[in-house]
């Protein structure tokens, strides 16, 4: 991992290109680093300047007297390769790149960023952008940026950012809000560090408790997967990451050239990494505030306080909405609601202490809701009445989440002026207030998923599968050399089953005798098939017959299905005649792969059969360390499963065998980068075993 | 319907139980119909006092010189009854009953009410409540409850709502956002007026441009759709309706003892009638300022203009999941965009001015797009950077505004201080500005929504169905006389038949010899079904056979069936054994109904056989006014629609016989309102026609 610590915390920094003149990026750079207190020494340099903003001002790096630990490059792109060559020279370990003109304005400019990374690897110096507004750690008073917003208060926020404008923007709003940075990283390029470095160091930055990400797509999808999911082990860690649709995928590759992958790829590499993804800007923050403010939930069941029936409602309603629980109280407490409350409250959750509560009423009720061992998290609504005690509610919603450390509380002040200096007090003593009840659940259900995912099991080893590599080499290369992509069915039966994976025999004839022969080897009855992957509606030109019971029928079979190709499509070259074992109807399975650009190969699982596109009953997971555990959790998300558990009493079908066959069909693609696409469909489960019926091949 | 011309715009208004305490009740609603400026006479009624701030008190409503348009009443429960009676004899018209203590406290709150009411009815009185905050109408400066908020600015959004204390915090939270109000209603208990009587009223008051609810259950389904279907052709109507969620329905019921319909209902309901559906408060009220401050889009292409990349992919992102398109420019304005903007400018939509634009760069680019002819709608995104022009970018916004303005335009200031002036100008010039791009974008997608709901033809006439109601009838006495609310099949094959369902023939035998005979009737190949309701499962005790092809296999297949439930159930009573013509195979679909308590019968419709319940592929609409054009609607939300249409090279179904089957379908449980449950699965579609072929009907 790339120690970044004197990145963030340099004894010194030079900014080459520090400029005399206000509103050029050199002189704003200058000044933050001026204004936000950096103790170390600062370094302007500029050959035509004697002094900067009262600081000497040197005209080159090499003039400095010690080696700059980190330099910040705000000089024209045509020079900034010289200047990291002499940076090089000097010693520096670290740069921040804010110079444009690189991979964002077409090919030149990607030229001259592949060559500034070479110089920056050559001398082994980290380097940050180009194209970036810089980086900031509040613990160091450091503003390294040309960012004219600054956070007020130090926090423990990480916020990562590949838009230099929003991250602006969000700073500049964090001074309305309850949002508190440690460090703040403009990526720009990600010409070299990109967001996975940035999140290894934050997960190891003892003043960073949240690690929040905006990002349009990530730079290595092994890295970033082997860094998230070590970090998320740590601390959460939350993202945005954009242009999913795919006209945001559009926007994403003309603005930055990234190279979004699929969006499906994103959300199942995030979801098994134990990311938190955030689905719009104002969750992103929401979520940021609550991670940083309060602890996670040891469960998923809400106690929500009221002094209102209907938003009490509408709390309800999202608890269950956002996968929550309403807490069913114990005993106990309703007996203590009961004892301290009005008649006429509801004691059961929502607790509603009516609407002529003050603070005191607030304070008993949720005291007893917060000792009650099955909640998890609290909820405090308030709506203006005439009695209501903003400020006072606040204060002792403060002291009893002091008694309660370990539970999140939370607070929806719904309402203008009259409520405004208790929210504020909220908001001060660590405790996020909302306007609304809805953001406010919908962050407890974010830190519970959080909660569930970090409790996920370490070990995501693989299961150790015997394999026939060579084999499966062999075929591909026959085919290769045959001038063929997609296998032949014979040759995807042999590759399957070298690799454990259980398939109804598929052997090729090339004349009625053999397939005669073929026939009586594997058993009757069976299916004769056409083998010539140019084909690919079989049925529709005769090339498929089921059900032969007799050496005759095969025979009669084979002439028929030649006859029939050569009527219907005269130049297609056939291989033969494919012969397969004829098995018994059983329920019809998908297991299948596609390839993503950045996560690699993508493993789906679901109902099969010739409706597999109008279902759409798929779940995905990555194959990379694909766990057995991680397979039988992909089987229950789909309908399928419940087909398998066995349906309106039939008899269950053999899941292990199922959860075998992925195992192994993921471990195949993983061995064999050249196969580009993998159909497995039918499988056909039954009560003990499966067997693979039908399966694609392509390779590249 | 009620004419509430007056109950908004009273001559004069009385208050019963006026105070002289501060701090209670009728104190504060006196003081703030005073304090609101209402230019009619005010009479504080209240036998102990001769003078309330500083007005004359009268000891009743008698002793007022003339009768009061309206009265506000704050007595006590117990006095309702006699103040209602007194108000009936002196000829008021109108009452606002504050007083708690009804429905919501039990059983006896619930009689008083139902008294209540019958005294208003009686004297032709309108009443709102019990139990409510009050009503407010700007227009009138007139604010008879007793919310110490009031709306500093009239405006022309309607707010009615449930909930009271949700109405006052929106009030107060009023202040601080864009949201102007023309009048607002709190419900309380609806024991007389409610959510339709209101939403009609405010669909006629020129003051009212957008109607925004806040319920918890309708009061009467029939009415509401009545005046919704209406209402939401001359504005919009939104609805937040909590209670979705089992345990919000649970809450609700516990609050208000309100009879919480199913929230699929609802939703039908709502999208039949054109009504717009908030998900959460928070947008609720965003869809309240953009319909109020903006025209509804002409189509649903949206541009975005934006000085940064990030964000316009955001925004990018959610045009399209939220059902909008980018809009594709004309060349005309590509044209122009690259002529007047710099060389590295996007000017495809998303347009980016770039970091460095000042507001000329920004007026140039919206001005272009505003102009465009496939532009529906335009969202402006401000980051803060060191050139950005916040307020003069907020008036060229506005200025471009005004020159279209038949497209609505947003704003995203994304940022605190640094733009807060510029968001301020917007929000104060009817431009709403948000922080965030997805709010401003959801809130387009909303007004797309309803710009296409309004546009839904005019005629909801359901199409004339001749129908046996006779045979129907009997049918069902028939049953009934017989103790059985499950139909036989025999039974139900008859009832659809006289409605025109095209059904496969069931006729009951109670011999061997009748079986053969009715089996030679309807012709050969047959089934053969044990006829009794009480068997759920008829296949798992023999008692089903299937493709019997001749008069010896159906003698044999009476007995057979007949022995097997005498083994397996020798308890159970048969009706006989059912002959039903066996059908060639079809697409299996379903159609079915369920009641709604509010709503009336739901018309199901998907894909049919034993997996419906596993596959859950099913639209739904209310039988209520359904027209073959909402059926054709209704099936293509399904992927049934898919099969039906031919898929994968399959002929394509007979849909104008699906149709016609739902149409009937709704015709009979419409008919028939002690159809309690009717379900037809399987039935088969064809190239040519359709067949029903299993048809349970439940009646009460």
């Amino acid at each position: 991992m790339t120690d970044l610590t004197g990145f963030f915390n340099p004894r010194s920094v030079a900014i080459a290109g520090a400029s005399q003149k206000p509103g050029k990026i050199g002189n704003a750079i200058l000044k933050n680093i001026i204004s936000s207190g950096f103790k170390g020494a600062i370094y302007p340099v500029n050959p035509k300047a004697d002094e900067i903003e009262g600081l000497p001002c040197y005209p080159d790096i090499g003039a400095i007297q010690e080696a700059p630990e980190l330099v910040v490059v705000a000089v024209p792109a045509a020079r900034t390769l010289d200047l990291a060559k002499a940076c090089g020279e000097k010693g520096v370990k670290h740069l921040v790149v804010i110079t444009a003109g690189f991979k964002e304005v077409g090919r030149e400019g990607l030229e001259l960023e592949k060559k500034l990374v070479e110089v920056c690897s050559s001398y082994q110096m980290n380097m940050l952008g180009p194209n970036c507004v810089g980086m900031m750690n509040t613990h160091a008073n450091l503003n390294a940026s040309f960012s004219a917003t600054y956070p007020a208060r130090t926090g423990d926020i990480t916020f990562i950012s590949q838009s230099g404008a929003m991250l602006v923007a969000i700073l500049d709003w964090s001074v309305l809000t309850g949002l508190n940075f440690s460090k703040v990283v403009s990526l720009g390029n990600k010409a070299q560090l990109n967001e996975a470095d940035f999140i290894a160091a934050a997960a190891n930055d003892p003043t960073t408790k949240v690690i929040l990400c905006y990002i349009e797509d990530v730079a290595n999808g092994d890295y970033f997967l082997d860094v998230a999911e070590r970090a998320t082990r740590k601390k959460p860690v939350i993202i945005l990451k954009s242009g999913t649709s795919q006209a945001g995928a559009m926007a994403a590759s003309s603005h930055t050239g990234a190279l979004a992958g699929s969006d499906l790829a994103y959300e199942t590499a995030f979801n098994q990494c134990g990311i938190i993804r955030a689905h719009s800007m104002p969750e992103l923050f929401d979520l940021a505030v609550v991670f940083a403010e309060q602890p996670v939930p040891p469960n998923r069941n809400v106690a929500v306080v009221t002094n209102a029936g209907g938003p009490g409602i509408v709390a309800t309603d999202t608890v269950e909405t956002k996968g929550l629980a309403m807490a069913r109280f114990t005993k106990d407490t309703i007996d203590a609601l009961r004892q301290s409350l009005p008649a006429e409250s509801n004691i059961y959750n929502p607790v509603d202490v009516l609407g002529d509560a003050g603070a005191d009423r607030y304070q008993t009720a949720l005291e007893k809701v917060l000792a009650d061992p099955s909640v998890g998290s609290a909820v405090v609504l308030v709506c203006p009445t005439a009695v209501t005690d903003p400020v006072p509610t606040a204060r002792a919603i403060v002291d009893l989440h002091q008694k309660h450390p370990d539970k999140p509380v939370l607070a929806a002040y719904m309402g203008g002026p009259m409520l405004a200096p208790g929210a504020k007090l909220l908001s001060e003593a660590g405790i996020p207030c909302f306007t609304f009840p809805e953001p406010a659940i919908n962050a407890i259900s974010g830190m519970s998923r959080y909660s569930e995912m970090k409790a996920r099991p370490e070990e995501r080893r693989e299961t150790t599968i015997n394999a026939d590599h060579e084999t499966v080499k062999n075929i591909f290369e026959h085919a290769r050399q045959d001038g063929r992509l997609v296998l032949l069915g014979s040759e995807a039966y042999q590759a399957a089953t070298a690799y454990g994976i259980p398939a109804a025999p598929v052997l090729l004839a090339a004349s009625p005798d053999q397939a005669v022969q073929l026939a009586e080897q594997i058993g009757f009855p069976v299916v004769l098939k056409v083998a010539s992957p140019k084909i690919m509606h079989k049925t529709d030109v005769g090339g498929v017959l089921i059900g032969l019971k007799s050496a005759a029928e095969v025979r009669r079979g084979y002439i028929e299905i030649t006859e029939n190709i050569q009527r219907y499509l005269p130049d297609v070259i056939i291989h033969g005649i494919e012969i397969q074992k004829m098995m018994p109807k059983g329920t019809e399975l998908i297991v299948g792969m596609s390839r993503d650009v950045q996560f690699g190969p993508l493993i789906a699982f679901g109902l099969g059969g010739i409706y597999v596109n109008l279902m759409k009953d798929v779940s995905f997971r990555l194959a990379r360390g694909l766990t057995e555990k991680e397979i039988q959790k992909m089987l229950t998300e789909t309908k399928a499963y419940t087909l398998l558990k066995g349906y309106r009493g039939e008899q269950p079908a053999d899941i292990s065998a199922i959860v075998d066959i992925i195992a192994r069909t993921a471990r195949l693609v993983t061995d064999f980068s050249e196969i580009t696409e993998l159909d497995i469909n039918p499988i056909f489960a039954y009560p003990e075993g499966a067997s693979a019926l039908d399966i694609k091949i392509t390779v590249s």
